[in-house]
């Protein structure tokens, strides 16, 4: 280690921890100081293999356990809003990165640092890039170059979401609907078809919209339909003859990405609809034997995540995967965004108490883990 | 004349002059070779006098005639489209400002070369910058630099109008109306309000829109109310903020434009209507001695102008004018753009007439131009 490497004391508690990882600015695309560190005081603990791909650190223990868990985290953030250093008000912390996900990485390099023996293997993955272009995303990468770093019973993404565990995912489609017409000059309009004025019932069946509450694994989740951008127009004086509104339609897992898709092409009848995006939803896969093991354990209410993560990533390997880290998501990307001290901490005594505590024999069972999955790779963040 | 000047032989029918004009390529800002022309044959005949102001060309008869008349046309042309040189297929030239408005450049010019002692005197007025920008406009800068050369008491615009007289013009009036709501993320939408679907109505209203249909001094109307524009959008998971509608109102000449932003309000009311641009209409002005006149001169039917052109200009200056011109203005600015032979022998026919058939007493009687006038000087083109 040299001194132009940032030090991380990972003798300090989680909070304090979390102060040291944000005040280490590290925006997608400049991990390389924050990984350095990483890399560096995880690679002073004995009892961990540590490699290093690109700004990404895998840390694994390797004890011969029958079950091997992921605990993974990003190391980049959203650019800078004036939101640095960090700073403690309260029970809150607050500054870029504290509740996405610095407070979730401090537990990951705490559990890394203190539980030499826990009572299942542990891969370590703390990440770059998961903030922008999903090519560049780290966990994608490390999949493609190292799929072997990936494998695992279970996985846990300690994304925010309240320091409760969010499981499965929905899925996301996105569709451009155009509507036509017939350009003319706008003095003569009646010679012409106007394509905004076409576009009217596509916004009056959105609004129209009753979102399905589908019920998963007791999960209850939320689906969407919303124009997220509109366009037309060609000049000032010519009506336009094309009027495009691209929709977001997110779907609960229980539908295919053929079927979320065949909805909108139903829903926009009589208008030409084209897929411009589309990734799978996550069942939430709390049947598994790890997935049940781990909710017991943490003995916390289970909530449907709504949003598109990497957790999806591990679905689509066939590896249950939840979201359980400190911090509201819905302050994610702001400005103003924190996280309260007590969820840092809750995370942390879980998790360690989950990975202590010894293992009942049904929980030691063969792995399940199943490679077929639903749907293509995905290739993007949380979404 | 140097031997880099095309030359211009003003001998030549109409017809073939317009050919000569329009292989002179002329595209806004590219007049100077046309102008060049221009001012070297008219300079050319003895009984005007000639003035050059940027790439426009004005040539005077000083009869002391007890009225004056301005005929105007522009000389450049939208850019080229694969449209030149300029080619005759039986009745028809076809090619780039055939119709706009090369023609009744001709026709222009021959009657200057051709009219030595017409009844009235005569300022021909053939202009840069129509098609563009209108603080470039000829005309425009003609009437900043030099507003005496303006004056008469009724101006000819030769613009396309299928060599049917046009008379007074619509006002024009755009405006934003904006829809508002609240971001979200669009995975859990129902913590936003989407402004994309709040514009809904605005729409809605568009749509069910009916045209008011006015007659004035014998001509009718039409107005129209169009979305032109319309935007919205922040991200592809993101429940927009703002949706914004351009429209572009066409008001008949009865109205003020005070009056049509106070429609245009009413219309959208419970959105927030902010007014872009604003011109006001020209009524016809058909009452006036030198109007009157002339109509019964060329005894054609007048029909009502719907677009914008720089007869608001004079109707502004209190100088009754008309549109009146060979060509149909619906093929202006289109690749396949051309002229009926025809409508330019007829409009020379009828011109000549007008300005070579002994004037009647009524017609000498004292100028009547009116400086005061409806609105704010112009500064656009043809819209």
């Amino acid at each position: 280690m040299t001194t132009d490497v940032a030090s991380l004391d990972l003798t300090a508690n989680a909070v304090d921890l979390t102060v040291q990882l944000v005040d280490i600015e590290s925006v997608s695309q400049n991990e390389q100081a924050i990984a350095d560190a990483v890399e560096a005081a995880l690679s002073a603990c004995g009892h961990l293999t540590v490699s290093r791909h690109g700004n990404t650190v895998v840390a694994r223990t390797d004890l011969g356990r029958g079950e091997r868990v992921v605990i993974a985290g990003h190391l980049d953030t959203v650019p800078l809003n004036a939101n640095l250093p960090a700073r403690r008000e309260g029970e809150l912390l607050h500054g870029l990165g504290t509740c996405d996900m610095k407070g979730g990485d401090a537990v990951i390099l705490r559990l890394a640092a203190t539980v030499p023996e826990p009572n299942r293997d542990v891969t370590y993955i703390l990440y770059e890039c998961e903030e922008i272009d999903s090519e560049l995303n780290g966990l994608y990468l490390l999949g493609q170059s190292h799929p072997e770093l990936m494998e695992a019973d279970f996985a846990i993404l300690m994304e925010p979401s309240n320091a409760e565990v969010e499981a499965g995912c929905q899925g996301t489609l996105r569709v451009e609907v155009r509507a036509t017409g017939e350009r003319a000059h706008s003095a003569r309009s009646w010679k012409g078809v106007n394509a905004i004025h076409a576009a009217t019932p596509i916004l009056e069946r959105l609004r129209a919209y009753e979102p399905r509450k589908p019920m998963i694994d007791g999960l209850e989740y939320h689906e969407g339909l919303n124009a997220v951008f509109i366009s037309g127009g060609v000049a000032g004086n010519v009506l336009p003859d094309e009027c495009v509104v691209e929709v977001n339609h997110r779907f609960a897992p229980d539908r295919s990405e053929a079927e979320a898709q065949q909805f909108v092409r139903d829903f926009f009848e009589g208008y030409d609809v084209t897929v411009t995006d589309s990734a799978p939803g996550a069942l939430p896969g709390l049947d598994l034997p790890a997935a049940k093991a781990f909710i017991e354990a943490v003995g916390r209410e289970v909530n449907p995540k709504f949003g598109w993560t990497d957790v999806a990533r591990f679905t689509s390997l066939g590896i249950p995967a939840v979201n359980f880290g400190p911090g509201d998501p819905m302050l994610a990307h702001k400005q103003e965004e924190h996280v309260p001290v007590e969820h840092i901490e809750r995370c942390e005594r879980q998790l360690r108490e989950w990975l202590t505590t010894p293992r009942k024999p049904a929980e030691s069972a063969s792995r399940e883990r199943e490679h077929a999955s639903a749907g293509t790779p995905e290739r993007r963040s949380s979404w």
